[in-house]
């Protein structure tokens, strides 16, 4: 089955006192669920062992109250109370022949403590890095050596939980041994503090002690940022090389990356496979220890690539292994084409981010392999011989027909326009998110396997049609548009200028190839990716551009994708013009009225056009058409219409391919109560 | 004992149903406890039972998972197995006499569902509040009676838990019988839009449903938003006064505040003690039902001038409960000077906000009534014959003398000037911080009390000083000053200009009196309040004021405490200038050196001079000059040393009140394993 070139990606590499089955390592990665949802955490770590990944690591693990990562959910090792969460998922990985990693981290300055309420600790006093009002003191003698001996029995009831390979971390500017080395953050005049040697004192101490307590049984790796990009504020490649000269041979494993968080899972807007090579390249050449790194891969040439060219001995993973959890088996089934690549959207990061169970656009069964019981692969077969048809092929109705079809149901999956994959067929020519399409090209993949799903393009439905089509079933996933009007969170009533303003444009006006030129400002009432793209695209050609809203910062909720940073450096780049905390009252002419969000102040812009990021309405009259001819379904054999995705609210491409797959879990299925999940209490269900 | 003239507020009232012994209301408010931390939660609503109020709420409660508050943890009812969480309230807070009132909201658009996936609901289609990147769609028919159908089981639910009050929940812009009213949320075209009468149709079905499903036994309470703040596209007062004319007699009890929460919990730097009445006072003359109002009442004079001036029935209050849960017993009791009165810093309303359980600066035992066992008013005896010496009478140390006086020991408290109150003495006195002096004035009062407790002013020490004192235990609490060399989060090697410029000035140098003058850059590296409480000090000095930071909005932080939006209306009032995004690289003459953050575009500001509000150092001198000497401790008696509060690490006043209160918890207390909490799991520590 297995394509012979592939053959050296399940070679089984040894890892200190471990060995790993094969070169797929799923490197630590949060997921919202952390020490809250054990049940839930362990559960969809075991369906990566099961799709074939040789090593499952955790997310951070806080070693200590004093580490306390509140509101973010992460693993927890503060006492022996905590072993059983973490034994769970050492199980679940071990039933499938995977070892299980935790990175261990005491994340100093890093930390909140804001549900331990102890006091921060950091190489020298200053202050927290996320903006919490207390600072950190600098640690003295003892409190280094108090955080070993806690490093150390966190690392001793990793070994009891089961872990196989135990990591030291000192990456992502979040843990004491990366802030130790980093002059910014260290500023000591004793043994810890000046000289390289002295800075890296702590880390080479914390390698050891780890090989001490536990390297009898477990592997020790150490995760090192090899690069921040902050230039000299911050750990350079010149001093990591050094570093990693000097700590070549300690740890069994090196797991190599870019600091910070937003430089390691860059959004593929701003990164493609691969990106980080030339950053961490240098690693394996230095030790004879096997060396992970990550890039985003999900092709298993790329793969082959790294190990043959000597960039990484293990192919490190957190979103491809998100997005398809099965990556590893299906390359060695030879079932290339199965894989369900990661499109770099980053929504992963917004369950961490947002301190709720990690989600993918994807994979729409993340995070509910425990609660709902949804499998990536797997689907319970069909419950009845319904027909369904399915009108959209935008994500929701695409992702609905598919497992549908993988269910054994008759789909009929019929779309208006001549391509399939709506939004993300729109949004994927706009500038950086051409990756997502690989949201339709999976799916088009999938149900082209697929003989009972019949699609047909260009085929607008009239209410009539359906009634005439003979389906049991009908989803109506026909997307939505972008309004006009102004509407939106800051114009509840709407910007009564804009609704019939020829200046005035939607993103679809874009996407459907009529572009504004001139002097053109994109108001932005939405906060996420949308009008920072428009922008882009607008400038690349050529027009001078105002990002304009009514919000205090552009593209807000963008932080919770890692998009924000990035966001920032490319308009900058660009010379997009920012104009922030300002509500547009009136447009006459090319005189856009402007008010202060604060100040109330008034002002004006001149400009050629808007285009106009505020709200959304769902395309849903062929639904509100069924709905008003109810009483003739019965006698079109009709059992159900539904509305779902951006037709019924519009959301994120997340959202929609959810809404299908979830449409698709629960046709014919019985629902009982309001609650169609399991859940974690923090209380006895009987009252006691 | 009590004063016969606040004899009016132990009345007891009569609720529909139910009767509350007195007069005094603990009002529905958050806690970052709720339903994932219920023995906490229970515990910390009985203490104020137990301290006598007569009435006691929930924080608001989600009915149905399509109200899913997440990352916010409120209380929750989505189905019978939530109700014991809510139970364990009901049985504490019944033990002492009081009733329990459930606060049940269904939050439409301003809910996330991030947890339970659910699609938003709303009146009409329309951006979800809070930034998440996905719409609320507009309820049909057949969702209005859903949502009904939800809110009578889950009052039927709470009534099983015990709940003798149920609320409706029209207020804080929060719940969908408040978003119907909303013009700027309902554009319906059906019977529950357009008209008012149409627009509170919903709110009035929902009430009535409560009634015919709990009313027999709970009273049916109304929490209403009489003004919104925002001229014609909120709900105003003119409007409100209609909707109270038209359900007046509808519900037992009328819970009136203003919308939203930033304009209900008002920090006092922006509002006085009973500020809503102008807002509120039309309720009492416009029904028979009574009515319950809040304006942070911590003076029983006030409160009995809103009762007989015919202003509310019923003293709401949740701030002045948090920092005093005994408030009412004290008045009973003629102890009017023991009452701890609120200072309205809001660090309250942070806890809900960073989804960590509730602190109060004031109440140090706040949150920790289970998970340490503290207690606002009672805590165990000395354990020992020891006398303790504390030097420095700032927050932690004046909390640490009281507690450790309380608890019996010798206390003698030493501080260097000859004012007691540290840097709350100090702050007090910046524009709008006045009532913070509470923080010291109750503490000194208590101190007062104690015969046990010596103070010492003017009274600096030397390390040879507190040897040749003579004390077991020696606790210092010397505070901290501000960097001026431009250390801290964006300049972590400091700002070289900084260091020796006399036109570089700290908020230390401003409270000393030395104020510079002419055009001032305000420089915010901090991100919370001191840098607006400056530039508002200096703009009423007559100073040109620039706010200039690195973050990209000024006080990012002040969200957390409800503060940012009327710094940000202050600072424009002010005529203060905002240059956010930007770093300092140079100062020489009057010339500022800048980079901005995204472009790294440089620039210039000219200026007289610059206050510097970036960090912190501990002034920690006496501390380290006592540890070098540890060797001479046994000769001298002392049995420990302790550094606390912002010697040891610079903080809130909130953090150093409970620097200062474990100090003299644990003060001979043993200590076992390194979590000094009790906490709960979310999976049974025993692996099974």
């Amino acid at each position: 089955m297995r394509d012979p070139r592939y053959d050296i990606l399940f070679e089984p590499v040894r890892i200190g006192p471990v060995t790993t089955k094969n070169r797929f390592f799923q490197v630590p990665h949060c997921n919202g669920m952390g020490h809250a949802m054990p049940l839930a955490h362990a559960a969809m770590r075991e369906v990566k062992a099961e799709g074939g990944w040789g090593v499952i690591s955790t997310e951070e693990c806080e070693i200590h109250p004093s580490s306390d990562l509140t509101p973010y959910v992460e693993a927890r090792l503060w006492d022996d109370r905590d072993i059983p969460a973490l034994a769970l998922m050492c199980d679940k990985v071990h039933a499938h022949g995977a070892l299980a990693a935790l990175e261990l981290s005491h994340n100093g300055p890093t930390a909140s403590n804001l549900y331990s309420r102890e006091v921060l600790l950091a190489p020298s006093h200053q202050p927290s890095k996320y903006g919490y009002p207390a600072q950190a003191r600098a640690m003295d003698l003892h409190d280094i050596a108090e955080y070993r001996r806690w490093h150390r029995e966190a690392a001793v009831r990793g070994m009891k939980a089961g872990m196989d390979i135990i990591y030291v971390y000192a990456a992502h500017d979040l843990s004491l041994p990366m802030h130790f080395l980093q002059r910014r953050r260290n500023q000591r005049s004793d043994a810890y503090g000046g000289s390289l040697e002295n800075r890296i004192r702590l880390l080479r101490e914390v390698l050891q002690d780890t090989r001490e307590a536990v390297g009898h049984r477990c592997a020790v790796a150490l995760r090192f940022a090899t690069e921040e990009l902050l230039g000299p504020g911050g750990v350079e490649l010149a001093e990591a090389q050094d570093i990693v000269g000097m700590l070549a041979e300690l740890p069994d494993l090196w797991d190599v990356n870019l600091a910070a968080w937003y430089n390691d899972s860059v959004p593929s807007r701003f990164a493609r496979e691969g990106a980080q090579e030339p950053f961490i390249d240098f690693v394996r050449k230095a030790t004879t220890k096997p060396v992970v790194g990550v890039g985003r891969f999900t092709s298993p040439d790329t793969m082959v690539s790294q190990i043959r060219r000597g960039v990484i001995d293990l192919i490190g993973a957190a979103r491809p292994s998100i997005a398809d959890p099965y990556l590893p088996r299906k390359i060695e089934e030879g079932r290339i084409d199965d894989i369900r690549e990661c499109i770099g959207c980053n929504i992963c990061v917004s369950g961490d981010m947002t301190i709720s169970p990690i989600r993918c656009t994807q994979n729409p069964s993340m995070g509910e392999e425990w609660r709902k019981g949804w499998h990536p692969e797997r689907i319970a077969p069909k419950a009845s011989e319904a027909r369904v048809l399915v009108v959209g092929g935008g994500p929701a109705g695409l992702e609905a027909a598919r497992a549908l079809g993988q269910r054994g149901y008759e789909v009929h999956l019929a779309d208006a326009r001549r391509e399939l994959g709506g939004r993300v067929t729109r949004e994927a020519r706009l500038p950086g998110l051409a990756e997502w399409a690989r949201v339709r090209d999976w799916r088009l993949g999938q149900i082209g396997k697929l003989a009972n799903v019949s699609t047909y393009l260009d085929s607008a439905l009239t209410a009539q049609d359906v009634l005439d089509f003979g389906a049991d079933h009908v989803v109506i996933a026909t997307g939505c548009h972008w309004r006009r009007d102004g509407f939106g969170r800051s114009h509840g009533l709407g910007i009564a200028d804009f609704a019939d303003n020829a200046r005035v444009f939607t993103p679809d006006d874009l996407m459907d190839g009529r572009w504004p030129e001139g002097r053109v400002v994109v108001y932005d009432d939405d906060y996420f990716y949308t009008a920072s793209v428009v922008a882009e695209a607008l400038r690349l050609r050529g027009c001078e551009v105002t990002y304009l809203t009514p919000d205090d910062t552009i593209a807000s909720w963008s932080a919770n994708t890692l998009d924000y940073r990035h966001i920032q450096w490319r308009m900058a780049e660009l010379g997009v013009v920012q104009r922030v905390s300002h509500l547009v009252t009136g447009y006459t002419g090319t005189t856009l009225a402007l008010e202060h969000a604060w100040s109330a102040a008034a002002s004006s812009l001149e400009c050629d056009a808007v285009v106009v990021v505020t709200a959304r309405l769902p395309d849903d009259a062929l639904y509100q058409a069924l709905k008003a001819r109810e009483p003739e379904w019965t006698d079109a054999g009709i059992r159900s219409v539904a509305c779902i995705g951006d037709a019924l609210a519009p959301g994120l491409i997340a959202h929609a391919v959810y809404a299908g797959h979830r449409y698709a879990q629960e046709l014919d299925a019985r629902r009982d109560g309001e609650v169609p999940f399991k859940r974690h209490f923090h209380h006895d269900p009987t009252r006691t």
